[in-house]
């Protein structure tokens, strides 16, 4: 390797340390920190934070980026270099040129606007006081098209936005795949609705905190979760965190009345941390930006199809059925295996996303890319946000908002200047069940193998095929590459049409 | 507040920030780390240790300290400053000092060292192979003679070490309180061998995790422990460390056969933080060396105060002994307070000191610091060491060490360069028994408090008297101020000598 490259991937390197010990802050303020502690940990972090941007900006990176061939027009560099050195090159320009292109001035503000919004918006869905919340959201509308500006002059603000978190998509490559989907997610809502809904009753019985542990620590072990590797605790929101290539931590909670709620984020989350285990796209790139995730919609997909494909899926119940109700006993002594399987997939419109299934999840999507777009765009004014929210809600969802706390004041992300994000969970959706498809062809016995309580054979396949390029195609690469073209939602639509025709019996 | 003092203090806090972050690396280590992640994270800790390294150096503080008249000679700095600042400038130059008095490259090469020595004694001790250790502690022994000839030129290299942990001690100081205590726990020994031992076959009756872990969360709470300010949790090894000045954990260990192992851990780690939560010399100086302990030896004071003077007195179980057999039911039903209150406080020489009684205790740690002292001077030579320990052990403890994993191999401090740090240990218990005795002549009916559940009483003494002041006094200067008189050993033997002619009888 280049002398250039070995600095550059040492460089490299200390960032992701500094980025993992504020991963080890942030999970333990999550975890387990005392409360009163709070204060103290902020500076901590925002010591953390300085080091880790100090270390990204350094100008050695940008001469190094420079001598090497690589550019922001043209990232991979020199033809001469190997194609994973071309690649490392291409995640760290970019990497550079995000942490570089915004000022000191801007990212300040930034942190201290989401800090002071953050509470503003807890409060005013906590009073339904949406106008409260306005100001704040303009500010942060404002300060997200400057940001757009300072890393894409000339470019429409809301690419720049997508860009961050699925690189190279666009407002109209989103659009595209979302406008086939939507019409299809409806036509499937539609017979459903057209059929008697399913008896989930019986998952709201009581189980107590140690018996769900032991189920959620089941999952893992039949998911694979090498442990001497990572850990589980216990957090209000469910989380993934990675604080080495060694290390990767999860958390679930434990609802008393609702044990789906533990079991499936364990399964979800645990799909998230196989995924970052396996990243290792060569000895020479370990603990450098390379070995990070495709994207946040790649990352989802990991997680989406663990938790849906596989543990909402009929196989898997067929083989494990019976250590679950062993394991809940005797709470649903006697139930059936095909009650629970129907009860697990109940579609129901509701108005909160994070309690949707896997049919109405993708319209709240869509609801908010099209949202957004348009508030980032000014298509939309911010006042007319609630009134646009509650239309769009029954145009797709054909149900009526309550009110705003269960509308548009319902989600974090845009208070946290997160817009771009939300289409990465959708397409998170789209790319599981075209990998899964893919999969399918070269495992043809796969449902026989995973009711055989054979997860390996998919662990292995997506290693193989996902896990261990990291970084190293976009997205849009890599789909192509895994299953010969590019992404289509017809794959998810038809996964979903096969799977609640079973279950709805339409 | 002067401008220079003021930006010290904002150096200082910086430097204190970069600690905690630090602790909680490896407070995570020891009690949740997945064990592979060893590796990384003796990266993050080196990088974290270097950044505390470069704050705890910068140029600046020694400019400020000296525009503020603090050299070290006459570290308290200009007569005008008020006493606190005075005693923030004491404290500062001597971190100073120790911190940039080291070459870059001893400090390495110590690092280096200790790394290596560590397996190669855990694997000496091991396999009872002092012959294939001694080498590395000659090794040990050479650096810590030259990290003494840099810190304190021209002075005798084991009081310069002493002073790292029990600032203005040197060996003739401490020999001459240990040549006191000596004989009089050899008498008190002596006393306690003419008479029939007490049984304690009860101790080590099983009683699972959840009954000890409920046993230690009372007595956390008895001593008045703030969860909101801490949390417990297990390891390997109990320890008490600091995340900020509202996050100070402690950690336990459960042994089955053997509750006071996790009862008395707990409370002296608790003892621990209750100091650390209480130090408090004023909002100017919070978040700084000053809001620090005094010593590591009256850091031990208040954690055997807590064990030994509270844990294992009668007072205590007589308000709370039925508590205890409750938490513990069935296996301790219908046992005696005085059976148990003799059975804790069990006497018997042994050959490890981390087994020790309060009596015999002291006479491990007078047979380390005279042959450490003797290692470091030269008197006594490294492949002389297992004789003398076991000659010194025959005198002392009058037993024969069973082999050199029992004796001179038993330790973990040579090998980790801690020479000088063993006496501190000693020094608490004689530390907490002044303390306590004058801590009496205030709260005259502090037995009939503490029965009755009553321990703020004492904690708001101690607190007041000893926490608050953090590191504004020498240890020696506190314990006068506190006490009226110089440390005395003859209060700790007193105390040994009331207690243990109730315990057996003479």
């Amino acid at each position: 390797m280049r002398e250039e490259l070995e600095r550059l991937v040492e460089l490299d390197r200390e960032k992701k340390i500094v980025a993992h010990i504020g991963a080890l802050l942030g999970w333990d303020q999550e975890t387990g920190m005392p409360e009163k502690a709070v204060d103290e940990r902020s500076e901590q972090l925002a010591m953390i934070q300085g080091l880790a941007h100090a270390k990204a900006v350094r100008p050695e990176i940008g001469e190094l980026l420079s001598k090497l061939g690589s550019t922001s027009e043209s990232p991979l560099g020199d033809p001469e270099l190997a194609a994973d050195e071309r690649a490392f090159l291409r995640v760290l320009r970019r990497a550079y040129d995000r942490d570089t292109k915004l000022s000191a001035d801007l990212v300040e503000e930034m942190a201290r606007t989401t800090s002071l919004v953050q509470p503003a918006w807890v409060k005013a869905r906590k009073e339904d006081d949406f106008a409260s919340f306005a100001p704040h959201l303009e500010k942060i509308l404002g300060l997200e098209r400057r940001v757009a500006t300072c890393l894409g002059p000339g470019k429409p603000p809301y690419d720049v936005l997508l860009d961050l978190y699925e690189p190279g998509s666009t407002e109209a490559s989103i659009a595209q795949v979302f406008s086939r989907l939507r019409g299809d997610l409806v036509k499937i809502l539609g017979k459903i609705k057209s059929r008697a809904q399913v008896d989930d009753s019986f998952l709201h019985e009581a189980i107590g905190e140690g018996r769900q542990r032991a189920v959620s620590d089941w999952l893992m072990d039949v998911l694979a979760f090498d442990r001497s590797r990572g850990r589980l605790d216990i957090s209000a929101h469910p989380f993934t965190t990675t604080l080495g290539s060694d290390d990767v931590r999860i958390t679930t909670r434990y609802l008393e009345n609702f044990i789906p709620s533990s079991m499936f984020s364990t399964m979800h989350e645990t799909g998230h941390a196989l995924y970052e285990l396996g990243l290792a796209p060569g000895a020479s790139f370990a603990g450098t930006e390379l070995a990070e995730a495709a994207s946040m919609a790649i990352h989802e997909s990991q997680s989406r199809m663990w938790e849906n494909m596989v543990g909402r899926g009929e196989a898997f119940w067929k083989g494990h059925f019976h250590k679950l109700v062993d394991l809940v006993s005797p709470t649903w002594d006697g139930l059936g295996r095909e009650d629970f399987l129907r009860a697990v997939n109940k579609v129901e419109p509701s108005q909160i996303r994070t309690d949707a299934d896997e049919v109405t999840y993708g319209l709240h999507i869509i609801l908010r890319f099209e949202l957004e777009a348009d508030l980032i765009s000014g298509r939309l004014a911010v006042k007319d946000l609630p009134k646009a929210w509650n239309a769009k809600t029954r145009e797709l969802l054909g149900i009526e908002v309550r009110d705003d706390a269960h509308g548009c004041l319902q989600d974090v992300h845009w208070s946290a200047a997160l817009f771009g994000y939300f289409p990465s969970y959708s397409l998170g959706n789209l790319y599981a069940a075209q990998f899964w498809e893919a999969m399918r062809k070269d495992l043809p016995d796969i449902d026989a193998r995973i009711e055989a309580g054979d997860t390996a054979s998919l662990l292995a396949w997506l290693r193989d095929r996902i896990h261990k390029a990291g970084g190293s195609y976009l997205p849009g690469e890599l789909v192509e590459r895994v299953t010969g073209h590019a992404l289509d939602p017809s794959h998810f639509v038809s996964y979903l049409d096969r799977k609640y025709a079973r279950v709805y019996g339409y």
